[in-house]
């Protein structure tokens, strides 16, 4: 079976590095020319070949690109013959507008998944093995996927070890919003706020394990970043109010110097490990 | 040398450990019966005794217990007959209010230090030997303390393999706000905006690193925490305010659908890392 993975940074770079031993092919395809070498370089695929001539000679495509490039890809796909019962899977970080966007004819094509993994890291250097391995991967609307491609597809994420959990598009999109992008925009905050304090450096030397894990988020690719917040921007601000808040709780308490009840918020807090 | 800990949780249990080969002997206090039990059988500490007691035997005293328990400590060691040159630490998480209230008789004795090491885990059990290594303790306004004193803690310290910065103890509790207090305020404000949800346990089974990140100090011990916002309030707010203007801005780019200028936002939140 050939696989074409378009988008040879971390998240297919590291797929293809994991289905090394699934696949009898796999073909790279990026438009940036510098990860199309390094993605050779490194072993991530066995050749590189145009969008079309990738796509047209694969058993299985694999969308790992933004979000907008994953809807232009596949209304591109759809003007193309594809192979027999051929399986396209999206990574995208959002569903809903993909699934809503996925032209009619290739719509049994589309498996779309969204895999709960990542480091902050991006580009081909990126790619790690182990990167899905013991992951959830949330596969969306699949009432409206084909049987095949639905079978294929579950197959390939019971080989990297995946945890599947089917979802409709609408709630992935809510659930990502609270446990993902939100995040994201908090530990940007954090960042900025500590980078516009006079004596940053000085600050920073003194980061703990606590500080580094809550600013490491911001390290992650803006541009990326950018195109799932504008795809998810209703629900990402739902989730900024819920946070806000909550923070704006802990200010009042603080303030008001109401340390019983804030103990008693955190003790709330706490239990959120209860249920992780 | 004898050193007696006072405090057998995380902190203390974790500097007994490690300090195992430096004294000939480590006492224990703790008014916790069962924190007691624990930290001999885990072979924390060679014997537990009271306050008086322990204090009274001792070259080096540890103080590892809360801002306010470690206030009173200093009072009721000021009352007490110290063998000679001894030494105090204290490891409060702020340091102005304990340089403050230190009785005058003992203020040479006191070393104010507050190491930047900790895991969102407490009591003896989750003590471990390397918690001190390579991280950094900041010692405050030494020229308030003995010289004996000062040159003891530093060889402890060394002996950690800890990278010692000296700091003033305002300019400490401003900074500690924003690389540590701040960002438990919003980890905890996480916890709860998710815990919120209906279907929180839903959104939690798909927690990926980032998540998991984020919410990890919203595991931290509350009524400890409470006791460090009590003492850093006005730092602390001030941190909150600056947070708190970040994630309007955000806010504000993403309602106005500004994607340009929230990646460049976040552009500026990538800059972190250079200096970190």
């Amino acid at each position: 079976m050939t696989c074409c993975v378009v988008g040879l940074g971390l998240m297919g770079g590291s797929f293809a590095l994991a289905m090394r031993g699934y696949f009898d092919r796999i073909i790279g395809v990026d438009n940036n020319p510098s990860h199309q070498e390094e993605a050779l370089k490194l072993g991530l695929v066995d050749e590189v070949l145009e969008f079309e001539d990738g796509v047209r000679s694969a058993d299985v495509i694999v969308l790992a690109i933004p979000i907008e490039a994953i809807i232009k890809a596949l209304k591109d796909i759809s003007k193309l013959s594809l192979k027999k019962d051929a399986l396209i899977i999206d990574f995208g970080s959002t569903k809903e507008s993909i699934v809503k966007n996925c032209p009619k004819n290739i719509r049994k094509n589309l498996v779309a998944s969204h895999p709960m993994a990542g480091t902050e890291y991006s580009g081909p250097k990126a790619a790690i093995e182990d990167l899905y391995y013991n992951k959830v991967m949330v596969v969306c609307d699949i009432e409206e996927s084909g049987e095949v491609q639905v079978k294929r597809a579950f197959d390939i994420y019971n080989y990297l070890k995946m945890q599947i959990k089917i979802m409709n598009s609408k709630e992935h999109d809510r659930h990502a919003a609270f446990i993902s992008h939100m995040p994201h925009i908090v530990s940007f905050s954090i960042a900025n706020a500590v980078l516009n304090q006079e004596d940053k450096e000085h600050i920073v030397t003194l980061a703990a394990g606590g500080f580094k894990d809550m600013s490491r988020l911001a390290k992650s690719n803006p541009t990326m970043w950018k195109s799932i917040f504008k795809e998810n921007k209703k629900n990402l601000l739902k989730a900024v109010d819920a946070f806000e808040d909550e923070l704006k709780r802990a200010k009042e308490l603080i303030k008001r110097e109401k340390w019983e009840e804030l103990e008693e918020w955190m003790r709330e807090g706490n239990k959120l490990h209860n249920i992780m």
